[in-house]
């Protein structure tokens, strides 16, 4: 088994190489090499006897992907993104490296014949927008409002294409909002989401920028990593007619979070957050949908949180 | 008023020339200017007064577009494709015909600052697909199952994120099935459509591949003409947080045809429509589509024909 990795070295990238080497095999398959890409070298990761190649490569450059799929790899993590933000300020870089560098991806295996390579590229809630349903399923309209949601859009319907005609077998996961990150406050809208609860809970004051009514669609990152490998695992012809699809994330708001806050670490570590509202943060995170069925992720085995608290615990756990 | 049309030699490129010369105004402004593009020399429209340049080039080649953008037209109508057909047979060709084309247009026009240049594209009810509702509205996802139909939705959303970041003013029109289309069948799985009622109408043999239980989404070729004029009259900022929607076609089944028929042509017209289903035909075309509400268009002041009865009347009036 050779999985090749885009953004080995981002967030995700690190803790799914982790979690591969810890498992030691994915699909059954015993894992015999990595090959780890991202623009800077990705970190050496602690492994005995499994190959780690690790290429420091812009995924958007002509031929940038040779290295990567000369050797037909089984399995394909597409994680390599530049996010909203960036995406947003710079239209052509969010296109090349968003979009044109998955379709390199896909002609790339095309070129080469590897109709049987499983790729997994991450999509976004970013992706939905417009007049939404209260509740979002399978069958609801990707209207982008982001030039990153459109790039992870027009994404997903290329891999749907190229797999839908041999070509590759694609699977597309669109995660909801990942908490809690570990690391410090970062540029993204959603940082407070992970910060309210990170930061209290290590003792640190955090600011919330959000109404406490403010719901959204998370999944912790555990359970992300658990999804993305599943996510390679499961047969192309159970996917249907239509390769993307949301992950059964938890709906949960503001208060709820501050609530379970309370219940595992005190009225003091509540007392840590700031109330101090944003109308442009605010602006942007209430258009993100909240609540979702997500019936084809679990019909096809993925599985989210079990609540809020299981969530919280695992981040203590991990932190313990 | 000066007008572009990509695509202007084709069937639907020559009926809104037509159309436009004959009204001589767009959005209350005279019409001065018309650059026809095809691959082929569009033939010289009858006109006086009115400038017409006629490109035979084609829009995939690089620099392709620019003669046309040039002077900054007010309005581009973009016709040109490769159908269905043709997009499945040829992947590379699709791509590049109905997506790079469509990124080079939006390009062309950023480049040039032509922020209010309204960009007028076609789309298709193949976009539609997968495990779709009984009936359809404007947030129903576009999950398409054909090559053609990806392609259109990857450019609808390309229009739509080009439009929202100000760089043109975008608007595309998902296209029922037209009937009846003048001239002979082709090769097309919707072809019959029109089959079935031109030629008995005609005096001639027809044949009807599909169970007279079949309903689709229809739409006369004057109503989509008259479409892709208001499209260019909609004011930007009516048309809410996406540029695609479908437009008002009425839901017929084959049944509903053949009762039209014999009502205004009676039952020898009918006898001249051979039943002689076709599994291939049949597969293709039930997967497509037949009941939305299109309420979105229907705000915006798109109307659709009153009745199966109207367009027959029509098409009966046009040959007179
Ligand atoms: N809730 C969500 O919507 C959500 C949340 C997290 C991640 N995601 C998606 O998951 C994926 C991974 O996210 P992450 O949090 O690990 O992001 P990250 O930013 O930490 O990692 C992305 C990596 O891609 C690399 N990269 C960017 N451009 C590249 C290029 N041209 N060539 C090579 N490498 C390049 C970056 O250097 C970075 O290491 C992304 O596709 C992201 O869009 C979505
Ligand atoms: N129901 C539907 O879904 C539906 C029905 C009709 C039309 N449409 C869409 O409406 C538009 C017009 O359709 P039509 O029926 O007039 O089609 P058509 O095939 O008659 O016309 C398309 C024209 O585009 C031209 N063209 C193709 N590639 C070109 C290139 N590279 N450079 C320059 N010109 C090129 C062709 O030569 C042709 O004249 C198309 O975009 C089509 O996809 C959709």
């Amino acid at each position: 088994m050779h999985i090749v990795i885009t953004g080995a070295a981002g967030f995700l990238g690190q803790q799914l190489v982790e979690r591969l080497l810890a498992e030691g095999e994915l699909n059954g398959q015993t894992i015999r090499h990595l090959t780890l890409v991202d623009m800077a070298e990705p970190p050496m990761p602690a492994t005995d006897g499994v190959e780690v190649t690790r290429l420091a490569l812009d995924i958007t450059e002509p031929g940038g992907l040779d290295a990567a799929l000369a050797a037909g790899p089984d399995v394909i993590y597409h994680l390599a993104a530049v996010v909203s933000a960036a995406a947003e300020t710079d239209l052509e870089l969010g296109m090349r490296v968003n979009f044109d560098a998955t379709r390199a991806l896909l002609e790339g295996c095309h070129a080469r014949g590897l109709a049987e390579t499983r790729l997994v590229m991450a999509s976004s809630v970013a992706a939905y927008g417009g007049e939404l349903p209260e509740v979002l399923d399978d069958m609801t309209a990707l209207q982008p409002q982001n030039s990153y949601g459109a790039q992870k859009a027009m994404s997903e319907l290329l891999i749907n294409d190229y797999s839908r005609r041999g070509l590759v077998d694609g699977r597309v996961l669109r995660l909801p909002t990942i908490i809690i990150r570990p690391g410090r406050p970062n540029a993204a809208a959603s940082s407070f989401a992970s910060s309210i609860l990170r930061e209290p809970l290590n003792g640190e004051e955090a600011v919330c920028p959000v109404s406490t009514d403010l719901a959204m669609f998370v999944m912790s990152p555990e359970k992300v990593i658990e999804a993305l490998i599943h996510g390679a695992e499961v047969p192309g012809d159970a996917l249907g007619p239509f390769r993307a699809f949301m992950l059964p994330g938890i709906t949960v708001t503001v208060a709820e979070m501050l609530e379970t806050l309370r219940q595992v670490a005190g009225d003091e570590a509540v007392a840590r957050v700031r109330h101090e509202p944003d109308a442009r943060i605010s602006a942007i995170v209430s258009g993100w949908p909240s609540r979702f069925t997500t019936r084809r992720a679990r019909e096809l085995g993925f599985r989210g949180d079990g609540s809020l608290r299981e969530i919280v615990d695992a981040f203590l756990n991990g932190k313990a």
